[in-house]
């Protein structure tokens, strides 16, 4: 019967979330040059902390997101910015999911990067739903509170200079650049803006993978993100 | 050192996090009219599996997408479509990421539909990445071959005529576009297309929510989601 509906909302909440994975959902933001090692790092975080740490993550890169979601989007400044836009969107939700993202794109606007910081920053409540929690009891209340210690947003910067990376090339990318056949590109025709405050920097050129992956481990570990609280 | 610096790439696959939340993703679209019932059964289905399945969930609906990634759209006919396009891509996602995704959206054109589902079913190999799996010994291949018997997209039509659907009218959408306020409202001024082979129907006139819950929960356990098997 139609008037059997009832038509409240009781969401199930990013803490009840946060809860069943025993983790804190958090946007880890690789930035970098081409070459510099953000897909790589990233790509070794993710295995130590699915099955070392049996965590729950994913990882968003050029891969997944230029051949689906930003199909339609070129390099032009407008659509790099739309790029990023929505790829903060989608980190938004995921963080929201309670999973780990480990974002990695060269991101080389500091304005860009900060509105993802700052869409991240906002969901303060550490849950985007509009409803939700009205069947909470007061330690759950407090637990929220205290969880909110735990940032939505980490910026890490794989630093590598130029000539570095355009050594490394891995896909040949910096060839391309220097003969003209592609404009606009990162660190040769294009700049670099390097983040002024990012939590954490990773020194590829003198670093191992495996000793990023364990300055990352520690960070997070540290930070609390690897337990519920 | 920088030739220390190994670029293999071992990625973490749909398959391993499947297992590791001991579930299958899955995007379970509901469809239907304003006031149908969409985002109340999805509400909770979702509290059902989290709370007594231990299972990793995640709902979109317009409460998350259009104040965020799909905030720049519009209502016309372009942006409708681009509305669910993007909307199918997070859901691929999603699906990816092993969640059981619930999305709750008016989505009245068939074509629009159609479009997520081919999305969805294209992802065959139960992964997008495009590396991967390298590393999967024989028992893991052919489990993952016995694992692609399950759909990554299910079309959820939550039926209820104009007329129960304007009589509840929750958000007082069906008065506004009854005076006109409302142009191309789906049921009054804009057709809503019905599904043709939807996986499930949810007759929202004669079911209870806890009814519709129920049946949902009995689709998924059959069908073999809700374990990694």
């Amino acid at each position: 019967m139609a008037t059997n509906i009832t038509w409240h909302h009781s969401h199930i909440t990013r803490s009840d979330r946060e809860r069943h994975l025993d983790q804190r959902g958090v946007t880890l933001w690789f930035t970098g040059l081409s070459g510099s090692g953000k897909s790589t790092i990233a790509t070794a975080l993710e295995r130590e902390l699915v099955h070392n740490h049996k965590k729950t993550t994913y990882v968003l890169d050029g891969d997944n997101i230029r051949h689906g979601l930003n199909k339609d989007l070129g390099f032009g400044p407008g659509d790099r910015q739309e790029n990023i836009r929505r790829i903060g969107e989608v980190c938004n939700l995921f963080t929201d999911a309670g999973i780990i993202v480990l974002a990695a794109f060269v991101s080389p606007y500091k304005e860009d990067r900060d509105k993802v910081r700052a869409l991240l920053d906002e969901t303060d409540q550490r849950s985007i739903e509009s409803g939700g929690g009205g069947d909470k009891g007061p330690n759950e209340t407090s637990m929220q509170q205290s969880k909110s210690k735990t940032k939505n947003f980490i910026e890490i910067y794989v630093k590598a200079d130029v000539s570095t990376c355009e050594e490394r090339d891995p896909k040949g990318l910096y060839k391309r650049a220097r003969s003209g056949e592609i404009k606009n590109f990162t660190g040769i025709s294009a700049p670099f803006e390097e983040p002024e405050n990012p939590e954490v920097v990773l020194d590829s050129k003198k670093k191992s993978v495996d000793e990023c992956v364990s300055q990352l481990v520690k960070f997070l570990n540290d930070g609390g993100y690897l337990s519920a609280g």
